[in-house]
């Protein structure tokens, strides 16, 4: 009954219908050469060969360049620290006093960008009094247009860091270039590498040997399972506090900026030990969904959430429209405290 | 300050750079034979033209093809009978002894199709035990494949009628095609358009003209105001009784069979009056995901949800892995009811 | 070194990891119950079940119900009659004194829809003098708003049958509804089936026992594989003569209407024996793209067009942003022309 | 008939129905300060407002902020620099002694990456005879998987710079990340950004200094106007000679890896100056979809190609089952020129 042993199926290469003797005895060839083996099954319609051997070894064969193949379909995830198998348990992830994951919710809030000492002081301010466990804001600021406020840089950084000292509230901020690692671990607690760099390879690998957790958003036209892929580059330079953020994904739909992969909160609860945050204010662009759809990545088992809020929206320099104010911030946040305690979790 | 009176403004015209005086005067004589009036800016770089005027004369003008036309940019919504101007306050829908809408929360269990009087009796029976408050099951399936089971027809209504009579729960079931209309008439509550017959008009014409709620579906591809004209169909036709139902859209992520638009259930509830459910079953196609989807959409302010389940989902003739099975049903079922009370609305 | 002999496999069923014999002995069980065989692969990490046995039963069975199932991957096309493998040539479909597929390019064109007679009569003029060798024209019209032209319905079925016995030019026309099926097919030499009733199933099954062409249009959301299922729904019905329509798929990007998926014209000819037709008016919604567009699609291999003109467009009761005027409509026929050449083929 | 004069009407406030006269007015005074001016039009449904005033000053406003507003609706395009307004003719960019745009099409084929010496080399004869104009292939490789191999950095430079010295192709590689900018500038005469990195805004300021062509690639998710973006991104730093390419979106379609967009070429080639070309080796990941693409590619109007082939796509350590073997690129590159040819340009 059994048909191959000794090692796990990681791929099944199915054959095109006629695909002769030769076409297959070249493949079997090849997977030899790799120490792997294929285990061929000879049917009326399609033969089927199922792949044994190293993992990373055959993922890296260009098997559909071989004549006859029809397709290739791999059986094992790509990604192996990350994933749930690997690690039963949540990963609980410590930042200063606070906690995230396994049970503890985050609540991260705070502007999109750091515009001034007082902007970003009376932020912190608010946003701890109802109950953030950690406050966010951009120094550097990735803008589709070039003719955008891109950041203060550096000298939001050392704001930030002010907030923190005054709040107790750990910082949250986004690096944008290998160059500028040094300065943003230097003040931030928690490193966010944003949706549009879930690719930068080169910036992944380098957040992946630095003593902070990172924030990792899922890009917008990221599949989970590339999220997932990202998270392990960091995981393997030996940084495994690692927080994901579903933050909506790029389709047809445009009653909403993006639309919000609720989804994706469970299935990466299955797939990896990491803690899960939801970013409804980039998923949606509109402030007046914040508070539902916070309420409902709650309730689907997010982690904790990234929320924007402003001390005055309309003269926000980025995001004003998406962007909670202050008496807002207040009832909503105040919701989302009952909605994790209905959950049987805590804050922070 | 005012730069048109004595009507809205219905669309705006965006010339392309460099459209000459001719183009422009060729659309306003256009505007003038239809009875509508342009209102005619001229700037440095691109001329725009605001259009007043009746609105559905107007959107069936082919502006877009006259020379030098860059863009056409609607400024109304396209449906009126079902938008929130139109009735501000919620739509309360009554079926049977239950009600749908305004804080009353709907519960639509069932399985996939009725397979037998066995099969749909028992689960009739453990559905209205667990809290469902109507009762779904398919009598002509829409299957992908013309080699899968179509369905009992006409012989699954009757059933699904004695299962009315028995438990007192009204009767959710699909109608294909306008042939089946009086059949389905005869013996549904409520009758549900699925998504992919959304903008089958014809059909959605039909059902206009019924004195039965009707349940549409999203379609896979649709926007939320496609979903709101397809709905304006029927509404057009005097039926004001309808349902809307968000089951998922297709997007490019494969971990799910679909993507819950969370988003579109408080977009849909702020422009239109009508009641809004979710169906979790659909969206994901993944049993695990029911119970953490369901949640969620209660939490982001659903009517109600349509859930799948089976008396044994391993012997279902459709659907299978998306349905929940009793006992699974029943947990769940109680979970959802504690989230209807934490948001201070009731069961049916 | 063959792991299932007697037979093809089917389909794969890769357990979660932690799967025990329980589980796996269930599903043999259940295979064995519906005479199918399962050949085990128990590997370290993983197991698999390869399926052997009858495909339409294999393929109904709800193994994702299953516990321990972690995911199933066919590996067979799920439609017959339509592959390529059923019928290595391609498929020559006669209309009338013209011909498309295998060599045959056929250039479909017409105005959206009959308006009047002086109308269509003008059209089915100077598109036979551009070198058309179908006319297209809607009788009955399916738009996204219910305040829209709905189309003159019989009477212009009429006017298009004149328009053929004056000009010898086969009719192309659209039937939304089975209870329009008999005028429809009396006066119509293809009958089309829209994007949106792609998966009208009941639409797709009345059509495969008429005696003429159908033309199938690929929904918005539809993937090659649906279409092809689409096209068997007909074909199981005895009428193996349709023309598959590639005519834009819905995506994120908005500059167009559509996105043409230009590369499903050779995804289609490989998997299938039909015609493919390319529909660039619909696709893009953009008169000043049809030309390229057009020029691309024989280019890829395309067996013909489908596109839209109109004596004057800036009247068009639909479609007349995207429509042709006569001029213009001459002057890329030309070019069509010129390209079918170039690729060895003949138009007609 | 003049709504507004002064200037040209950059956006449209649309407001909410329901809004009233404070609201309004403090949109008036926002706009007051930033110095532009807002036209009213008061309509029985809904009021607008046409903004006039500083483009750059107007988007950086958080209109959507305030309460009262529907949607704001921006006039005109966001890039400036790129734009066909801005530049009518077309830009040929020159590299070495060939050309691409403006009559100019190039023909850029090459290896995935570079493997070593042998295959390098090899590779660049082999495509130089077949008719190509450049030589493509990666030093620094963005790879979804960490485990997959990353490219030979500064020793693939070097090989592929003696590639140049041998047969006078210009070298395309690509730059991932700004600490290798110097080094891939002395090698390389056009510096290619990945799609991943399209808004890698760090990166494309960084290119927008350097004396090299930029070949920048569309992000997977990224829109038309955001692929001009990023194109502004590196023009306003100062280099102008920028070559589009387009290279598939994501879809919900998986018979492809990507969906071409083949609309996009005549689209961009209407909104900027710059030349585009088209990479239908990414765009599909099928070896044997590149001929039939790269005709259509050509039709469609583009100003060059970029393929993918290697000179044993069996044994290559990446995309091997996208590369064209010797033989078959031959064959490719011959009906490539012979297409060329019909369109009326030249090759180079």
């Amino acid at each position: 009954m059994s048909f191959a042993e000794g090692g796990s199926i990681e791929m099944m290469i199915v054959m095109r219908e006629g695909a002769g003797e030769a076409e297959i005895e070249q493949i079997l060839e090849r997977l030899a050469e790799a120490g792997a083996t294929g285990h061929v099954s000879t049917g009326d319609v399609v033969t089927v060969i199922g792949v044994i051997g190293d993992r990373e070894v055959i993922a890296g064969l260009p098997l559909e360049a071989y004549a006859g193949v029809d397709k290739v379909l791999p059986i094992l995830k790509p990604y192996k620290l990350v994933s749930r198998e690997f690690k039963r348990r949540d990963s609980v992830i410590q930042v200063g006093d606070t906690r995230i994951g396994g049970g503890h919710v985050g609540l991260i809030a705070g502007p999109c960008s750091v515009e001034s000492r007082e902007q970003l002081l009376s932020s912190a301010r608010y946003v701890k009094a109802a109950g953030a466990t950690m406050l966010r804001g951009g120094a550097f600021k990735p803008r589709t247009s070039p003719y955008a406020f891109q950041g203060l840089g550096v000298d939001a950084l050392k704001i930030l860091s002010e907030a923190r000292d005054e709040t107790g509230l750990p910082i949250v901020t986004e690096l944008m270039d290998p160059r500028h690692l040094e300065d943003v671990r230097e003040f931030a607690d928690v490193i966010q590498i944003g949706a549009r760099n879930m690719q930068n390879f080169q910036l992944l690998s380098a957040v992946g040997t630095v003593d902070r957790p990172i924030l990792l958003k899922r890009g917008l036209a990221a599949t989970i399972d590339e999220l997932l892929m990202a998270a392990e580059y960091v995981a393997k330079g030996g940084n495994q506090d690692i927080i994901l953020c579903e933050r909506g994904i790029r389709t047809f739909e445009t009653a909403t900026r993006n639309t919000l992969d609720i989804g994706a909160v469970p299935v990466l609860k299955q797939r990896c030990h990491l803690p899960v945050v939801v970013d409804p204010s980039h998923a949606t662009g509109r402030v007046d969904l914040i508070e539902p759809l916070s309420l409902a990545a709650i309730a689907a088992g997010a982690d904790g959430l990234l929320i924007e809020t402003h001390p005055s929206p309309e003269t926000a320099l980025c995001d004003g429209g998406q962007s909670l104010n202050p008496g807002d911030f207040e009832k909503t946040a105040a919701r989302i405290k009952d909605m994790i305690e209905w959950t049987g979790r805590r804050l922070g």
